[in-house]
């Protein structure tokens, strides 16, 4: 049986929050519950007084936060990746509700860093943002108001992974499968596979309509081994380089 | 099985409260789960615009807060009732986490209305206050950092009491709803794939190894669905039709 440390397998990753309160609020989350990697992905804000105040005895968390520019950056040494929304229409991956999302987490952790990823305080993630996960989650609340406050909904979660690191470790995790691949890994597969896409004229530039959402949402579900990302992009640009000099 | 409201049975009792952004907090946190009856015993501070910012959407529920002199007073109609404490040192009540707290709350909430009583942001409930409690409840947390803010504690146990509400169903949550393709269309899709290797060089017919084997592995783990395979067998054909009039 391998023990998982939540501590050094979760991160916690803001997409644009606003509000230096919250950014305080869930460092002060994170750290009841004994997580401390947390990252911002373009911040639209300053981790200023406000934010220390909120974080009360979590301003380590603070100290060490990681600021990136893209989120594909800040997900790129992950193997997996939750995406918050409660907005449950869009259709982009397979969506958890949050207990059982935390249970697929903890399967993954074993293989390397899991992260969860939160979107801005009005608007949650964006479509885009959503797509570069792996999959969605959904915190269970009143249907009538289900707009959580950014450090409620990260409480919740780091409670359940909390909780869950007493109640999980009977599983038996199947740690014999290859490792799955890493996130920056699947982002370069994806883009061999646009370029394929684009020489062989499948793809048109001018009317992408959803060819690489679609493909994106298949290759997510589709839980890619590390040996298969490599050999999957292998093809891809082979044949991209066949296609490229038959043009000419 | 008699069927428990939440809304009806559940009430939070803050105690001595001295900060109105954190009453608003329970409000939003309590209105996300579906819960309404909030009372305060002594508030220390006004129920101000700061409490409604934080409140946002859950203004309704600081409309009718009730307030109480004292906490007796606030439970008087109560069957039961639950104090917070994360001071687990004081034998004054029989000690539940969280979780197994909501499971007796619901067994109770069949009898009358069932308390939750927080106490004051910076000492918590005092001993008194907790001998008016019929248990005390303790949320898991960080041994090392265990003081949770108030609205995030409020938050958890609302939510707790909102999943017991109902078994969450777990199957049915894949929203990716396209049925799953026919193994006939597998099949067909695995030739289109070997024949784009064939014509583009990659696979070689003299010596094949394991290659196809393996996609084949990859594709049968994916899950393609029915309008999937369709998209993907037509990729590889176009593609292999390319490369075959290339060579000419």
């Amino acid at each position: 049986m391998i023990s998982i440390s939540p501590a050094a397998s979760f991160r916690i990753i803001l997409c644009r929050p606003s509000h230096p309160g919250n950014i305080g609020g869930v460092a002060r989350a994170m750290k009841n519950m004994g997580l401390s990697q947390l990252s911002l992905v373009q911040p639209l804000c300053e981790i200023n007084a406000d934010a220390y105040a909120r974080a009360s005895g979590a301003g380590s968390v603070l100290d060490e936060a990681q600021i990136y520019t893209t989120l594909p950056d800040a997900l790129s040494h992950c193997v997996d990746s939750f995406g918050f929304t409660s907005r449950r229409r869009e259709r982009i991956a397979r969506l958890y509700p949050l207990r059982e999302a935390v249970t697929h987490a903890y399967e993954k952790a074993v293989h390397g860093p899991v992260a969860f990823v939160f979107g801005n305080e009005t608007n949650g993630l964006t479509i885009e943002e959503l797509s570069n996960c792996q999959s969605m989650v959904y915190i269970p609340a009143n249907p009538e108001y289900a707009s959580l406050n950014l450090a409620a909904a990260v409480q919740l979660l780091s409670y359940e992974l909390y909780v869950a690191q007493s109640v999980i470790p009977t599983i038996n995790y199947d740690v014999t499968a290859s490792p799955p691949a890493q996130q920056q890994h699947l982002s370069h597969l994806m883009k061999s596979l646009e370029n394929m896409l684009l020489e062989s004229g499948y793809l048109d530039p001018n009317n992408p309509k959803q060819l690489m959402t679609r493909l994106q949402r298949f290759i997510h579900r589709a839980r890619v081994e590390e040996e298969e990302v490599h050999l999957l992009t292998g093809i891809f640009e082979t044949v991209r380089k066949k296609l490229a000099r038959s043009v000419k």
